[in-house]
């Protein structure tokens, strides 16, 4: 059974802050660590490398579009060559910083505007493939995309993420939203184990529908985070324990 | 005897074109590749590092201070943490190609402004090699500098490196001059040849003073580059080969 | 009967020069001046605004999307309002320079990418003209296009361009080129001309297919450009002369 | 009397929220507002400019060095040309969201590590002037620097500041914190009055110390700074009453 939660980390940009991420890092297990083209710093990736490190939660490039000003969010028209250099350009400023701290990259997860592009649009697949193909780690993603499809061809692994704090519809489609509201933690708690031991999510209209959870996600920005991924990690555990 | 030429490569900022890269790559054995601080972009490091893979030139990292408009040629005030981090990220991202590649990282050199402060300045000449310690590759700088003194005192490989294009005074300080006028080859091979082979150049004043040149540096900026890099491999080569 | 010429100019940036701005402004009466978003700095902008003072040249703000590594040319997703602030800056950190220089701002014009978004996409022509609605000053655009339809409609004035170094299909549909490959001077003054006492032109596929042609755009990247620009000069002015 | 009270606003940039400009804007009289080369961008700006405009309290212009990851805090070399050029984009860019609202431009202030440069170096002082010259409004600055007599020799207004929120030392020497602590809104609306009535501040040593007091700066980033700025309000309005 896997028990892993990954969440994004080092968002924060010189002296402007954002998020938790000492609270939250003792409940994870994958920390998504923001490469500096939609957040974060070279002071930045040092520190949430070397936090990674102390807890020992495993590092992610979590690459981006080039938007800092919009935080990854805008979508742009980049082509698969242009695409995967900005890539390949994120994932090694980061493996910098991992390999002057002597630990491993242990996956990737493209961020923001790029998540949704992979997904649907195929060359934007092929470029993260392409990119990330040197280092032979999972991607993380959406089960049952465009980006699942190509990255498996490919003979790369991919990793589907179970969004805890999302909701899905009755297709079992993930409805993103920007804003994330405070959540009860038992809830997501039993969400999240309910997809990984059953694979099963109830969707907004009522129904249940298959989901993938080889990983949880959960949003650094949702206002009770640390609750939340506390009661994730809890739930997971006690599961694990009594078994 | 050291026929090493360094030269300044893949300094192109989008569709901005700089250098003529694809003409001097025959006749230099080693490129100092632009990181992306004061020149260069995810496109150009890539067809940089491919570059040097087709002529078996050694890739180093040139990495800047973060200064895009001004090509990394205006000082600032960074501490010795913030300095070392922002080096590290670059020669990571440079070296995210050369793994996609799979060619080594062969050294490191500052570019610019942050050249003349290695060489002046402790706090920055620690940083930099705070930042090129895991990575166990020779730096290349000024000799008879603070960089050297503290690189060598941390147990670092350092490269003096000889400017055949640019004029020394008396004392064998070297006299940096921001645009490079067009020079004679013959002259400058035969400057280049007698500083590794005699670790002489004739001053400005006249007198023989004392270099070393474990690499001979051009100017990719010059404006007869090419003929120079020429004629500089040309002299060393002759040399080789008649002893 | 219009004599107007319009070019790009002041694209260079930092240490990185685009284009021959010197050559071009003696044949030219209006100049597009690049705002730092796609091309051009602080230094450049105030060159460019004093080289077109010492010519007589009319400046316009030439604004952009955010995005100096792709010189403004991918599209981005961008909503009405941001993209009305995003153009107003750069409409105003230009005229700083002007009230500096003592001049007016002329014209307003959408650069790269976001000019073919002007013609198609209603959120985005809506912008510019919110952003531009302040300074009374007409825009240059694409005619028969969303851009013209929204700008006129909300009582501005649009100023339809005729690009005499591009083809245009039998519909009389520009065919848009990212190179520009070098041209016939006298045939695209005479082109040019007919445009503008005519206005038509010859597609492609042989047709004649009436034009607006209120002000003819030379692209600044053409090789020839200079040889270009004095051609459609003259050609304007014989007219005119023999008139 | 001056009643005047200055505060840095619009420190925001894209996500990433700074200070808390809502709530203290109903106690100072006058924003200086980040023109997006250390903080803001332009949604921020308008946003800015607009609750300006809704609070009736005054624009200035709050230009940096070029330094958005360090937000304007680390020193660069910059000349005077290109410096004064920086600044003009600057203020020019703001200026456009104020043509847009239909509200004056009324003071200019150099932020951060530019603020000291001003007080200290020749070049950097009449770069601020070169650059403001245009505009015919007064900067505010330190008193008894270079800044001040350099600007008031080339004719332009020169408000003198005093920062209630700071200590002085027994020169009249303003001691400059990056980390502003809570402290007591109370003694700094006293302070604040007796440096305006009196021209008197008490310095960390004790003595009395002559001070210039033509507008009361508050920094955002003290803690409490809400409470401050309703305190040195309330001070200033109280004495004006009673008298």
């Amino acid at each position: 059974m896997q028990t892993n939660i990954n969440c994004d980390m080092g968002e924060s940009f010189g002296i402007y802050k954002m998020g938790n991420d000492e609270a939250i890092m003792p409940y994870i297990t994958e920390a998504n660590i923001a490469c500096g083209f939609h957040g974060s710093d070279p002071n930045h990736i040092r520190r949430t490398v070397e936090l990674c490190a102390r807890h020992g939660v495993k590092v992610g490039a979590h690459f981006s579009l080039p938007d800092l000003p919009g935080f990854g969010r805008r979508e742009m028209k980049i082509d698969r060559e242009e695409m995967a250099n900005i890539i390949l350009y994120q994932i090694g400023a980061l493996k910098g910083f991992l390999d002057a701290a002597g630990i491993q990259l242990c996956h990737m997860k493209p961020h923001g505007a790029l998540y949704g592009m992979a997904a649907r649009e195929e060359h934007i697949a092929h470029a993260i493939c392409d990119a990330c193909h040197a280092y032979a780690v999972p991607v993380f993603g959406l089960s049952g995309t465009l980006h699942e499809e190509i990255y498996t061809a490919r003979g790369l692994e991919f990793v589907a993420e179970f969004f805890a704090d999302l909701d899905y519809d009755q297709n079992g489609k993930l409805l993103i939203t920007r804003e994330h509201p405070v959540l009860d933690p038992q809830s997501v708690g039993q969400k999240a184990l309910r997809a990984v031991t059953e694979g099963k999510v109830t969707s907004v209209t009522g129904e249940d529908v298959p989901v993938t959870a080889k990983t949880i996600c959960i949003h650094s920005d949702t206002p009770n985070v640390v609750d939340i991924a506390k009661a994730v990690r809890s739930a997971l555990e006690d599961y694990i324990e009594a078994a």
